[in-house]
């Protein structure tokens, strides 16, 4: 059976096309690269708008029953980014853990770090996590949670994702 | 006088008898190497289920008069896993710190580590400490957070605990 | 355009006069060594109370324009202690990034960090940043977190920060 990921690309300057979506190829890449499952990409590109956020992580969860939703964008302190609110409305659980390594890794290349609201969540069957918009840190923050990925995407009854091991060592415990 | 330290199994399987409660023992047995004040466990075993633990947090600290409470389990992102909803749901304040501090010690071992959403939280005169389930990983927790539990134990009025500082080095700051 | 820069002081003791306040003065020193640009401090000391905090928080930035308000005290776990509540009471959004490198570094010194429940905030034009009440913490945490607070004012349209680069070397990603 094929994995569905959404990758929500989330800012108003992509939405009006005035600005190359250049994230959502990113986590695209990324996936190519590293999972070794069959899947398919299912990619929406939004504005800054609560609403509409949550309506697009609603359809690739509810609708397009993907496993993972990754977005980038809309994670900063600005009156705009509110991708981190948006992701809380929809889920039913938070998992601070994602968002606390992945500012920690950032921390080593920026002290900016600090700055990004970045979260991760459960909604029914599938993980949702928040990246930053640029590609570079989205590979850096990528990196650092995929090894939990496919374990947490089995606990929730998801997709069996599988990765290249020479690029990422996923865990998953003895006996499960 | 004697403090009482509340213990709580949180666990469909171990609840129904279908599985040996490991997580509560090896609490227990943690308190006794470390603890040199006189102390007292209060046990219980609960299932998954948001209300039964609620109740059980309820009566260690509010009925026993419990000053510490350690939870072992529930703290995933399964669907059945609720203990941290429990646990904010009867605590005054949280405290995000030992969360944060026993996820980065856990990464040392794991990589799942993030899946934890392990919490803890003042109710009262207590102290409220959510566990993993696994044996290994209770240890490596308390190991992380025990220095500073007696001093916050101290500042809700809660007993006086004191450890035996070749395991544990309790922190206590100068003039208070 | 001189910047302002609110200074709160939590503390029952302070407030009443019983206990000379050094908190405050030790971030108006911080802030008269690091900053190079012109600023102002408005300083105010009020109780743990959570009205007060709150209405002393919104005086700061919405009456008097401040860009940064730095608060010490009324972080830990005690049952006066409520200044994270009313800061995330008046804050549009929540930045978990300082309040984790916080206690991260403040973790080298004391173990009881992870008490700690400090955060920081955006609220209009302003950043909120939470501090512990002791003024040797005070330095620590700053160093920590002031590289990335220029530019998150800059995000939120405050005033421009400048920092002298031997003590604080502010970060502004390029382009920007």
């Amino acid at each position: 059976m094929q994995a569905k990921i959404g990758i929500l690309t989330v800012s108003d300057r992509a939405h009006r096309g005035i600005y190359e979506d250049r994230g959502g190829p990113a986590i695209r890449a990324y996936m190519d690269d590293v999972l070794t499952n069959p899947w398919r990409p299912v990619a929406l590109v939004v504005p800054d708008e609560l609403e509409q956020i949550k309506r697009a992580l609603l359809q690739l969860v509810d609708d397009e029953g993907c496993s993972l939703v990754v977005t980038t964008g809309g994670t900063g302190p600005a009156p705009r980014d509110i991708t981190p609110e948006a992701t809380e409305a929809v889920c039913e659980k938070m998992l601070p853990g994602f968002g606390e390594l992945m500012r920690q890794v950032s921390l080593r290349f920026v002290p900016t770090a600090i700055l990004s609201r970045q979260t991760a969540g459960i909604r029914g069957h599938a993980l949702i996590i928040n990246l930053p918009g640029k590609p570079s840190a989205i590979r850096d923050c990528l990196d650092a949670v995929m090894p939990a990925v496919p374990y947490c995407i089995d606990l929730v009854d998801g997709a069996y994702l599988t990765t290249d091991e020479s690029r990422i060592k996923a865990f998953r415990p003895k006996g499960k």
